[in-house]
């Protein structure tokens, strides 16, 4: 892509696909903000996490978003990917913001870590761009989106103004709650939680045995410091999430163990 | 899985799939330490990062890895799957601990996040369960595994008599070298790097365009207490690794934006 501009470089991706009402949303909130390319991936790749196609092809194509301004991109790939091939194959400048999602589901908590909203915002971080993964606490297709889009483009336009802060990007959760009724907006840690999973089995035509995978999350922290708390009252959570994943307490309690010496 | 043993439970998988060289390496290294039962990709899983199945089926089936004693499974999902279907499906007490490897190619650096290897010691280690990942710097099918078995079964029996710090799973990477040349272990920090990518353009028959994904790591880190340069002076590397992936410090800075005033 080559550009002239000066305006500000927007790049856009998520992980429910190119033709998710969140993606749509998103640039809809943002895109008078800068110049806006979207790269998505071409079908569903929620719970990719951190993944990436290095045993397989990837293919991309130019895709028509229907929005006057906005190029758009689709490809095979997972969210990452689609980060990867932006910055390294379409685009021909450093964007000044990534913005991921809008997601339909919560990213709070340990979500963060499955997700691949959030992953596309990681590697943005990683590559040194601003970036920031939004998701809207309401997994229905038709879910209402208009509380996120204030809450997207009053983050997006403070990232371009104070960048984010080294090393880091913005998980953005947003409750499922009317604009009227959102409390504000609240800096948080990641709470602590896991899901509790469970593997429905079914039969395949045939006999064969299949799995499908269930879960519930399970909220352990009760600090009123966290996304979870946050969401549960009405408030946008923004936690910055970083990429060194290196606990630095914990070092000193490993030099403890005499690796080198008696077993 | 039944079992009324009092030896410790020993979970094993990987990303390289059931049948790789290290996973055979890494279960040969420890099988005497107590139970042993492999959970692991029917195929390569390489970079998958924490990558789960929630959008298509599972299927899983006894494995006969060959070996006295060790039950396995082999499963068509991705590592994290597997720790979960081990947990929530297989077993029926908790593992003593949880090891992951021994992978082809290095997970030091950033590769931490686009790891299927360390993406399972991480889900372990979310679920309590004390967990390690092991990879060697050589990428060959026919690695020399010899060092890797004496530092797998030196940190497995470490692990099983200390646990690993609170909220974190160990990533150990080992570096090319044979046995006697092994400088000793070290306790590190994740080195900052990232990798610059390209993707080479190819024809298919037909004429349709696809890309292969191939990179170059940058180590842009000049620390001497990283796992890069542990690796590169001949040191076993052992990083602990977090999933809480709040950037704590980061947090005054955020509340300093006014995100609930003027834009």
């Amino acid at each position: 892509m080559t550009s002239e501009s000066t305006r500000p470089l927007i790049l856009v991706t998520n992980d429910d696909g190119i033709t998710a009402p969140g993606i749509r949303n998103l640039v809809e909130s943002i895109v008078d903000l800068g110049d806006v390319v979207v790269v998505a991936p071409d079908s569903h790749q929620s719970g990719m996490g951190h993944a990436i196609t290095i045993s397989n092809i990837l293919r991309m194509s130019p895709h028509d978003f229907g929005m006057p301004g906005v190029q758009a991109y689709k490809t095979t790939g997972t969210p990452v990917d689609c980060v990867k091939l932006a910055i390294y194959k379409i685009l021909d400048r450093k964007p000044d913001v990534l913005v991921s999602g809008i997601n339909h589901g919560s990213n709070a908590s340990i979500n963060v870590i499955y997700s691949g909203t959030m992953s596309a915002a990681v590697e943005g971080a990683l590559e040194g761009i601003p970036s920031v993964g939004f998701s809207l606490c309401d997994f229905a297709e038709d879910a209402d989106f208009s509380a996120s889009r204030n809450v997207a483009r009053t983050v997006t336009q403070k990232v371009l103004k104070h960048g984010t802060p080294t090393g880091t990007c913005l998980n953005v959760n947003i409750p499922k709650v009317a604009p009227e009724k959102l409390q504000g907006i609240k800096v948080c840690r990641q709470g602590a939680g896991h899901w509790a999973d469970s593997f429905e089995e079914r039969e395949a035509p045939g006999g064969r045995t299949y799995y499908w995978m269930t879960g519930n999350f399970t909220d352990v922290d009760k600090g009123e410091d966290t996304d979870e708390w946050a969401l549960k009252h009405g408030y946008v959570s923004v936690v910055p999430v970083q990429y060194d994943m290196t606990a630095h307490h914990a070092m000193t309690e490993l030099n403890q163990w005499d690796l080198n010496g008696e077993r």
